[in-house]
């Protein structure tokens, strides 16, 4: 497996949630064995040497690559919700969407102030959804060392949106 | 770590999401790296000899515990999703909730016909979710070898609503 037959596994659709979106889609990334593990070693590759202490990732589909990085290294994993999903004690984050506001929440208690965490998502559009992410966790006290996507969007301006972090990606398109 | 250490992970919050209703909540048992790999360890202790060829996990939760056990074995990966998520041509199947309906779906293209499929989740309730699921994955000619969930209700009636299928949970609550 390399990046090429890891960018075959990844679908285009067009239109979809809503006209005018091309949507591209992990599940075959995800029922292709070689293609998963190809991804989760490669992030443990770009991070292993990073000092991470604690691995946050965001519901739901960062919750299927986040949460094999995190058993891999053995690190700490915290669940990012959207709203109202966290039955204890939580900080909040509200973000724009296209149309609206969103929410997502994490449980304060398990926020690791002071550690280096790593922020994991399936895939970088605008940001900002890791960008609020990423300011509810250090409103905890943690350290963003880096952030993650399989797929980065770069015709969208993310970069800009997450200027603050070392963001990493597997596959950038432009289409 | 073992089963008594791994039930003090699991937090008890009354009256979540509703009044009468005891959550059982597993995110300290995910902060906790020796509590999470022993429940991933676990698993394949369970299914190791099961000839298991692919893994279903159910949204949003179920991701957390399926995605590193497909990993860990190198099988494919099969996200069911709520409705409306996924951008393929899909299967649907609804069930009751105690008010009203909700509905299930998966990638028609990605059920593994004729394959021994385990269908995980985090918890195990009233067992109405996961029927729905295992329904789905038969009805794309899928064999469910086993359903597994961290935690099982045992006040509730799951046994009887999944008796067709070999079940096993880690913890069983009764209160």
């Amino acid at each position: 497996m390399n990046l090429q037959e890891l960018d075959k596994t990844i679908r285009r659709i067009p239109d979809f949630p809503v006209k005018g979106i091309l949507f591209y889609d992990i599940t075959g990334m995800l029922a292709n064995p070689q293609a998963f593990q190809f991804v989760i070693d490669s992030m443990i590759d770009l991070y292993k040497d990073e000092g991470i202490e604690a691995v946050a990732a965001v519901e739901a589909r960062g919750f299927l690559i986040g949460a094999p990085f995190a058993y891999r290294l053995g690190l700490p994993l915290i669940p990012i919700r959207k709203s109202g999903k966290l039955p204890g004690v939580t900080m909040k984050a509200s973000y724009q969407l296209e149309y609206g506001r969103a929410e997502v929440e994490v449980h304060q208690g398990d926020i690791p102030a002071g550690k280096k965490m790593l922020l994991v998502d399936d895939l970088i559009a605008t940001g900002g959804t890791l960008a609020a992410c990423a300011s509810l966790l250090e409103g905890g006290g943690a350290h963003i060392q880096g952030i993650f996507g399989v797929v980065g969007l770069d015709s969208l301006p993310y970069k800009e949106a997450l200027s603050k972090y070392p963001l990493s990606t597997l596959l950038s398109y432009t289409d």
